[in-house]
């Protein structure tokens, strides 16, 4: 397969990148080589990493806990004073091996270290591969809301090697799922269609043309002017129902495909009332999306709550939510205005 | 006064700077300015600045603890969450009112906030206009360890107006000079001449060049590789002893300045030994640091702990502490190694 260059760095495939990866190592002799895991990617990933990597320099191996409750300041505290114990100086690296918040939390927390040390991330999740593998965003959660703190820096090399997703639960693949359907609806219709039709779906092919659309657009648009607000779609509705069930004590936290997932119904919905958006594709996302996840019921008395949670989008200005909205398949509008009545009604439309 | 362009920004000085940040304000059309001061700065020269502000944007003040025990992190969670409260978004911007504790953390704060927000850094004490006003170094220390997390950021403009000297202590404007000093030894010796013979000297002339020494030196290596890294001269033993004094409990804190000038009659004995550093060059650096700061009595038995602290300074390599040392005035060389005997030594012959 062949390698994807993303802005400043190479997304190597499959074997070659680990030659490509132990190349790197030797060539910026490295004074440390840390590698920073949670308990599952370390039991999991990491023998099969580890074996396949040529390097004779020193290796000290971080592990943090996994799950999304982690993705905090107080994580990366932990991991910069054992990078500062284990001896960690300018040239040391900081290899991620994990899921998104092992990445996006390794790379800010790299870019961070003595004002910036290298990085290369390994997703290990469909999402991390499809999602945080390029576009530089690295940052971690502030309470719980997702990202806040964060910086874009980019790392010096990706290595995507989908026999990790062997050691990952089917509920985290349909997590990444939402990204490859988020991928088709606003950039690539044919690749919507396949997923719809589920025929002959191989997962190497769909990380390869989801990374690649993802690389196009991130390559127009680095700093989410304008074209790369497309790859919001979702994520507005989607993020606050995230936040809001990982906030919540009495109710099981959903992963971000699963919240996503909802929020491209919802916004579907709302491209519908405001844009058009044919209703027939309104179907077809809802069932599409409605055949691979679970359907949560949204109660009427959380509305207000995720619309509060809302407010701390990051593409807000002035307090005023912005969305990102479709005309048609591939086809999208920057900065709509939502009213909360049909943000409302919106979760209604799912729930129904 | 003219302004000095550095890399990417503009220093403004005295009146003119007002007008300058009026402008920038209403040019870029920011959503809410928050202002970051601590208690003296808040009580001392808020007043002054706010009055010679001409904005219709909503303004907020955020205040934290003064000191460099605040320098850190968890304060640093305090103002984003302060912050995202009081309903900033990407739009928004930090202005940071203060010494080098604010501007730094601030700088590093506004960086890392939704991925990034413009700020403009006001210093208001010696120290913070003559070092931390350019040269885009932003940070907090993690634990001890100063400056430990950070990074490089360029705020949209600076503001030197001497008149908020005025506000600060005789002790902190001292600590200012020991970075002058460093100016004067390291790139100028006219200027150091100056400062031994005490004729004339004039307080805004003596930032202005430093100002100028230092953004030369920074135009010509941003990432510290090589030249910028003779602006650590004074500051590898000078930041552990500033480290050692912090984290003990029955010792009165030393200021930056008055553990950088110790660091320098370190440094310069260092050179004397190593490189031939003229002698009566040696004495003159330890007259003009004693006819300035008090002298301290470093403990026999606080040596090698100090010494244990210097293996964390942000230069290191392999555990490797790195020296930058002089050959003569103006003539440095980076990159010496120095044996912990010869340290030791240093430190007995400034307490000699």
């Amino acid at each position: 397969m062949k390698s994807i260059q993303a802005i400043n760095y190479p997304v190597h495939f499959q074997n070659k990148a680990y030659k490509e990866i132990s190349h790197l190592l030797l060539k910026k002799d490295y004074s440390t080589i840390f590698i920073l895991v949670d308990e599952n990617t370390f039991e999991h990933c990491y023998p099969k990493f580890i074996s396949n990597l040529v390097t004779d320099k020193k290796i000290e191996v971080i592990e943090i806990e996994s799950g999304e409750i982690h993705k905090n300041i107080e994580t990366c505290i932990s991991v910069w004073n054992a990078i500062t114990e284990l001896g960690g100086d300018r040239k040391s690296v900081l290899i991620t091996l994990g899921g998104g918040v092992i990445t996006d939390l390794g790379g800010f927390v790299a870019s961070c270290f003595k004002r910036g040390i290298d990085f290369v991330n390994i997703p290990t999740t469909l999402l991390s591969m499809v999602d945080a593998s390029v576009g530089g965003k690295t940052g971690v959660d502030l309470g719980v809301l997702k990202n806040q703190i964060g910086l874009f820096a980019n790392p010096q090399m990706v290595i995507v090697d989908d026999t990790y997703l062997e050691t990952v639960s089917k509920r985290e693949i349909k997590s990444g799922m939402a990204e490859i359907i988020k991928y088709g609806v606003t950039y690539d219709s044919k690749l919507f269609n396949e997923i719809k039709d589920n025929k002959g779906l191989n997962i190497k092919d769909l990380i390869f043309r989801s990374i690649e659309i993802k690389n196009e657009v991130v390559l127009q648009d680095p700093k989410e002017k304008s074209l790369r607000k497309i790859l919001n779609f979702g994520h507005t509705i989607g993020h606050a129902i995230e936040s809001f069930y990982l906030e919540s004590e009495d109710k099981e936290n959903l992963t971000h495909g699963e919240a996503i997932a909802i929020g491209m119904v919802c916004e579907s919905y709302i491209s519908n009332k405001l844009l058009n958006f044919p209703k027939d594709k309104l179907k077809e996302i809802k069932d599409v999306i409605l055949s691979i996840y679970n359907k949560i019921n949204l109660l009427k008395e959380d509305f207000s709550k995720i619309i509060e949670l809302l407010k701390h989008d990051k593409k807000n200005v002035n307090g005023q939510v912005n969305f990102v909205l479709l005309n048609d398949y591939e086809n999208h509008k920057l900065d709509c205005k939502v009213s909360e009545e049909l943000i409302v009604e919106s979760m209604e439309f799912y729930n129904s």
